[in-house]
């Protein structure tokens, strides 16, 4: 089902919206040799892009890859003139719904109707999206995570006019650019990586409100646990494991009935009280104050890329898919 | 408030319950140099340990520890036998609070008051388990994370008897033999990991039963995305780097208000019907069906001590304790 790794499937794109998703996405886009056209209406979209591709070059330098045939990019004086030339279109403007729709009115009404919409959302389900569009079979959720440059995966989503020939199209244009394109068949609130991650941002807040722990407690715990676990198997692999020869349904037959205890708080949400805020604010400030944000994501890209090539010759998970792309035709 | 990283802090352990978690624990104390007592009245608990031992020697020997000095194992016909002598006593015994409270009262039988038992349950509370207990005040919870001598993490929970002392002299404990202790202050069902894991589980089901995603298509997107960034940065550090130089409070304001949204299904459990069981193996089998465990586990191992390794290159999270380890003194 995955579609075939092939560089060069498009050779210009337009990035709509340029805070931090929209800046490495055009990244992406330049280290694999695609043209981008940037439309964002904020004064300091240009450094944004500039700061994170300077990332992005010396993540793909350490990962190996090439960076001296770099597309080219352009700061578009409106969403017009980005798309104007666009063979694809990839939208990361802010989650409000009618921002995104009055956004996509004005792409619709400056490419032809074969051009592929992806929606960066994380949140809006594309059905909604697609309402009042002129072709909105054409409209597809393309939702990355951070840094999309370098982790590999994206959810594409279709909502209930796309056409089954559009996902396969932006499932065959991601996996060009080295990303794993996971499509997900159903469409419903969140997709499916941030309803995990949602459950755990609930939990953790409440870990943090009730004074259990305090953000570095649950940091480390992660990052020294089954953070280490995730990277390289995920949670249905992990739990086979632990069911031994027994396979899975031994796992379920000896770890299914917890699942009956009243653990977790999720049934309701926490209100950010200012009170909460301020202790969320005050632990982070004493975990990670010391260290600017620019530094933070150099340590995390240089992680990432030394994770990255551990699992590339390990043959495994996130590793095969940077191999397949190392190896792929252009 | 780090306990001090130093060798040899005991000599003697017993391991009570050697199954997966107990053969690790003592696969662990052995390889620091601990002589370990063993007592599982199972036939095939001595196999589970050498098999365990194995893998962990490959994995020390990788990781660049000395694996020459190990500590020597027995294993005890009773556990009065296995706990006689023991400076320590760590147990993993099946998580059924009657098989627990048994154990407990036969260790208590054979070992002096001053000796700390601890307990790898996932789930019951230590004020639970003293309930009964001749000396209270010396039992705490110690939760692991498998691989248990690979992970580094171990979570500290006292209940309403167990003295600061006992929680200070476990954390030494742990720390001597390279582990990362946190204390867990408050005690909470299934502490602070297993809530964060349980959000997870609940919500995967979810997805794999109404057929919005497969086991490995949920594994991939954590193995490809947040998986990656949870080794190296937990969540809260993660999200303040996304909320940019704002800090944690410009990232609450940005997204804190979308967890209003009812997104997640956490208010209730799935059923395990046969129906979601059988999809649950079936999947599960298309997915890893083609590894052992045995493979599965190697293979895991290998990723952890290449990550392990690439993070105590970059001085980072896991990797500190890694490093600390290395260096202390015996």
């Amino acid at each position: 089902m995955t579609a075939p790794v092939q560089r060069g499937t498009i050779e210009r794109a337009a990035v709509v919206g340029c805070g931090v998703i929209g800046a490495a996405w055009a990244s992406r886009l330049l280290l694999n040799g695609v043209d981008v056209a940037v439309s964002d209406p904020s004064p300091d979209a240009e450094q944004i892009l500039t700061e994170v591709l300077a990332n992005a070059i010396t993540a793909y330098d350490e990962l190996g890859f090439p960076t001296d045939q770099q597309g080219s990019y352009v700061m578009a004086g409106s969403i017009a003139e980005a798309v104007a030339d666009a063979q694809f279109v990839q939208e990361s403007v802010p989650e409000r719904p009618d921002l995104k729709a009055s956004v996509h009115a004005q792409i619709e009404a400056a490419v032809g109707p074969e051009v592929i919409i992806a929606s960066s959302t994380s949140g809006i389900r594309p059905s909604e999206m697609q309402k009042g569009m002129t072709h909105p079979e054409r409209l597809v959720v393309g939702h990355p995570y951070n840094p999309v440059y370098l982790l590999p995966v994206v959810e594409v989503v279709g909502g209930e006019h796309t056409t089954p020939d559009v996902i396969d199209q932006a499932k065959a244009i991601y996996s060009s650019i080295g990303m794993k394109a996971i499509h997900v068949r159903v469409e419903i609130d969140a997709f499916v990586g941030d309803r995990l991650l949602e459950a755990v941002w609930r939990e953790a807040l409440w870990l943090v409100n009730d004074g259990v722990a305090t953000t570095q407690e649950i940091d480390d715990i992660m990052t020294h646990g089954f953070g280490l676990r995730w990277a390289q198997m995920g949670l249905f692999e992990t739990y086979r494991v632990a069911g031994g020869a027994g396979g899975f349904r031994h796992f379920i037959e000896q770890f299914g009935p917890t699942l009956e205890w009243p653990w977790t708080k999720l049934m309701d949400t926490p209100d950010f009280t200012p009170e909460l805020v301020d202790k969320l604010v005050a632990q982070s400030d004493a975990q990670s104050g010391m260290h600017t944000v620019r530094e933070l994501e150099r340590t995390r890209d240089r992680n990432l890329v030394g994770i990255l090539r551990v699992l590339e010759a390990n043959e495994w998970g996130a590793g095969t898919t940077i191999a397949a792309h190392r190896a792929a035709p252009s």
